[in-house]
């Protein structure tokens, strides 16, 4: 995707190829700082205050944070893999890069490990542009059926951030946008604000980056625009779906998906594979990550809510299946009764 | 309610008995700062600024405004009822207000008007409270009734501040709360920030000074907690409701009362026959106020959302009659379809 003009991609290889670069999405929109990461430490940190996020990016970012460690101790795969795995609960696809790292780096000899880490990193990489990619495709094909007959814009409700920033390029959820964008359709997005966190404002920063008309709306707007025929169709991402299409994904996507089948709308999700969780039938059985309250009290750097009022901070909700219209993957658009066999597990 | 441990009304004529103190709610809960309003152009300010906002609250304000226009020019009740008819489109109880003051002034001797106004906005403020302390009755009975049989505390669910701050005393949504707290069953209340004037604060702050167990929660949160079984019903004020049951009440209202339904919780609105408007059948008919985008864009005084980004902020939406399972009002709690019939309309 493009920022200020340049395509590029939202985690890059330094040119030392022994540190990887990442923009702090704690700063944007505010400031566009791409920040280094050289450590464990580092990657960790920034999976759990969140510089980076978005399911794909941490997994990729967790790969990372596993050759950085081997590039400093050869023998520090395990331990790696434990510090990454317990700095998020929720997002699937940081188990299975660190599984992958480990698959890919099972008897490699220990002065290779170091380079081996960096190279399936950057494989993981480019697996995941590849998933954005074909996700971008399958999802163009529903914005077209939706524009069919029609030469207004077509509009699309969004939740969270699930483009660019939250992969390696392109998005889940807004891969079919920039399709439909680049095929001349045209689109103009709903975005959400996505507090407590405030993705929205991700969201807005990346499709203005590359030109996609959109409007940003309190989290509370979605269901208004739906009862008054402003929303063609929702899209959102996932941080873990289920092999029944269970839809894990940030906290008030259940409340827009409840919206969208009242007023008949579709509700897509863009699942890349690597966030269904082939092991679990039931989304009540996803681990829900609860935050601090501090992300709900601090907004811009100032307290907007006092310290004595308690605060609770559910980061993510079940959307059930029953509710979801199709699943978007890199293999195809499927009903959720249909993603099992889709992947033939 | 209690202010700093001292019973209080949110407006009261001051010892000149030719002002109004008000508490400036954009101030809270950060400041407790009471504001005279001493003009016509005064109160008309506060109600479009909403240093007071809530509906009932408006009513009595705007009351106010008409006797402040009066001791100022006796003639000036036609001029005063416009601009002040002018300030907020959606909540009913402003018309309400202004036609009972119309009506009670009617055939006035000029030199007498300026009294009479004042004497009827302050009958109109004991009526509000009057109506209050019914509907904490009427909706009593209903947490009695979630209440039975647990000695656990009833989970409370609202949607943005329906208490003391937007009525003249104890509030409508929030009055049965502040009953039961009295009657002495464990009552704990999830309150909804509400983006984007996040007047969720507004209800926590109330909540704090009257002692009723609270957390504050994004909005995006209510969907998830219904889904888990933490809240036992919710409890919203509204703006507008039709006499077949249609509830207008601030953005986000609707998102709530869909997950009540998928939840089977009870959705209870509490409606103050002032906020009825028995001309209207249908929710879609009812004006919705779309307010300025800097409501979004600026939060406690820093700028969170760039200039650069499009925002739209629609202010109210409609809850169908279909999922409320009773509306909670001065004369009784009934189903929406029994509502006309209980008021004889």
């Amino acid at each position: 995707m493009k920022v200020a003009g340049t395509w590029r991609r939202s985690i890059e290889l330094a040119d030392d190829r022994r540190s990887v670069r990442v923009l702090d999405q704690r700063q944007l929109p505010h400031a566009v700082a791409w920040i280094s990461l050289t450590t464990l430490d580092d990657a960790a940190t920034a999976i759990r205050d969140m510089t980076v996020r978005g399911a794909p990016l941490i997994g990729v970012t967790a790969a990372y944070g596993v050759a950085l460690a081997l590039a400093a101790d050869p023998d520090g795969l395990a331990r790696a893999c434990d510090v990454l795995a317990a700095t998020r609960p929720t997002a699937i696809n940081l188990m299975a890069a660190l599984a992958e790292m480990q698959a890919a780096l099972a008897g490699v000899a220990r002065g290779d490990r170091a380079d081996a880490a960096f190279a399936h990193a950057a494989k993981l990489c480019d697996d995941d542009v590849a998933i954005c990619e074909a996700i971008g495709r399958h999802g163009l094909a529903l914005i077209r059926d939706a524009a069919a007959g029609t030469s207004r814009p077509i509009n699309v409700l969004t939740h969270c951030n699930a483009g660019w920033l939250a992969t390696v390029d392109r998005g889940t959820a807004l891969a079919p946008i920039y399709s439909a964008h680049e095929a001349g359709i045209p689109i103009h997005v709903w975005v959400d604000e996505t507090r407590p966190r405030n993705q929205g404002l991700l969201t807005a920063w990346e499709l203005a980056q590359h030109g996609v008309p959109h409007t940003l709306i309190a989290d509370n707007a979605g269901g208004h625009l739906m009862q008054r025929g402003q929303v063609d169709l929702c899209l959102v991402g996932t941080d873990r779906t289920t092999r029944t299409g269970d839809v894990c994904n940030k906290i008030g996507t259940y409340l827009k998906a409840l919206a969208a089948r009242e007023a008949g709308i579709p509700f897509y999700v863009a699942a890349p594979s690597p966030s269904i969780d082939w092991t679990l039938t039931r989304g009540a059985d996803i681990p829900i990550e609860e935050r601090g309250g501090d992300e709900l009290r601090m907004v811009g750097g100032v307290q907007i809510i006092p310290a004595a009022t308690p605060v609770a901070n559910p980061a993510f909700d079940i959307t059930p299946a029953a509710l979801v219209t199709k699943i978007i993957t890199e293999r195809g658009a499927v009903a959720p009764a249909q993603l099992a066999e889709l992947f033939g597990r």
